[in-house]
């Protein structure tokens, strides 16, 4: 398996190519687990991908909370029951009884939770997060995306609870009161990796063209109100083999 | 190449495997590129591989800006010089002409630059967001993450500006108000991608170990105060599997 000190810096074979595509593009949000463990070696890769993933500064804002114990388990999904109602308060018939409806979460079921945080401290003063100080947010993002990537590539699938409240889930972690417990994932071997995300197959929401959010030199295909040299080489004419190519990668 | 369509479910073979951890190892923030430009084609599916990425409530709150434009990137090059200089001041000596030497963008050697976007108003309701905000942009960079991947299995580097006020970065590209610029990106074929991180080489800072970053069932292994069941079957024994092998994946 490929480790720290075997990085290759060549090109990638086709086949190589293939598997992170197909990484990217049959990634689902799993919420039905089956009940085999996750053998230990293959954690072990998911985790260290996370771990190399980008952050500003090089500051590593991330720590992983692993979590089996049963009982702190309990105490999430009762977290979880209580926000789900709270949240279906906001919708309106018929919306909130499909919402209702929907599986979404496997906390019990899966074998293993992981509780992904971001530590906004770590670094006395970090390159780059002058400007935007949620940069370290964005790190512990991209760190996830990684897991749920590596995951996918070994068969693993990742479920991120995002109805959970942060203080109240802190509080059951543990977790000191600077630090944000950014995700809340559950990872097992799914029942299945479906073709289509779950939300989709359920008739709530559909992939959206991409076409339609690709903008030009700016927002509409129009610069902003800065960008009054009108006489510069603005040329949105350039953009129309990249058109074409999209259009061509659309499934 | 993989597209949309050819979705394959089964096993990913032990090469696309090691695709996927060569893509997560050997990802780096470039800052020095060639003049190359970056295929129609490529950039495509870097940008279609962005737009699988996850979302809450499937709300998929990116755009994308596409910046070729010679004068917006002598705008966004200029933001970037006085927010580097601002930024040198929180510095003390010798860190801060230690910063002010480090190549920190190449917003205008690069052939293309990206402006990935987060619109929190794209649902009305979303599923999954009642509890944690945040989510949405959460979710733009994981978008990210998979744009970056798919650009290194392309052999395509990609540099993350994140010196750069955004109120004024909005204003350049005329991105309306409600819109949050997540992420300001250079792309272009690399002149290397190194071995390790550049702020590692330049003695900024070294990865962390792993391992003091897992904790096991709660922050510093133990459970939340709110966790008063010391009979359950909290048992941290059954990490130590995980936990060599955890040490046999570093490098």
């Amino acid at each position: 398996m490929v480790s720290n000190s075997q990085i290759q810096t060549g090109e990638f074979s086709t086949e190589e190519q293939r598997g992170l595509y197909r990484a990217i593009y049959s990634r689902r949000d799993i919420r039905t687990f089956k009940s085999d463990p996750v053998p230990p070696d293959v954690l072990a890769r998911i985790i260290r991908a996370a771990h190399h993933g980008p952050s500003v500064g090089f500051m590593q804002p991330w720590d992983f909370i692993m979590v089996q114990d049963k009982g702190i388990r309990l105490k999430v999904k009762d977290l979880f029951d209580r926000e789900r109602q709270a949240a279906s308060t906001f919708f309106d018939e018929p919306r909130r009884s499909h919402y209702l409806s929907l599986k979404l979460e496997g906390i019990l079921e899966s074998p293993v939770n992981v509780c992904v945080t971001c530590d906004p401290t770590r670094a006395d003063v970090v390159l780059g997060r002058n400007s935007i100080q949620e940069t370290d947010l964005y790190s512990t993002c991209c760190a996830v995306q990684n897991l749920w990537l590596a995951a996918r590539a070994e068969g693993i699938g990742v479920g991120w609870v995002s109805i959970l409240k942060q203080p109240q889930l802190r509080q059951i972690l543990g977790v000191p009161l600077h630090v944000i417990p950014v995700a809340y994932l559950c990872l097992g071997y799914p029942v299945e990796f479906p073709k289509e995300p779950v939300l989709q197959s359920a008739g709530w929401r559909n992939r959206m063209d991409l076409e339609g959010l690709i903008h030009f030199d700016g927002w509409d295909n129009q610069p902003g109100t800065e960008h009054t040299d009108t006489e510069s080489d603005f040329d949105s004419g350039s953009w129309e083999g990249f058109k074409r190519a999209l259009l061509d990668t659309a499934g």
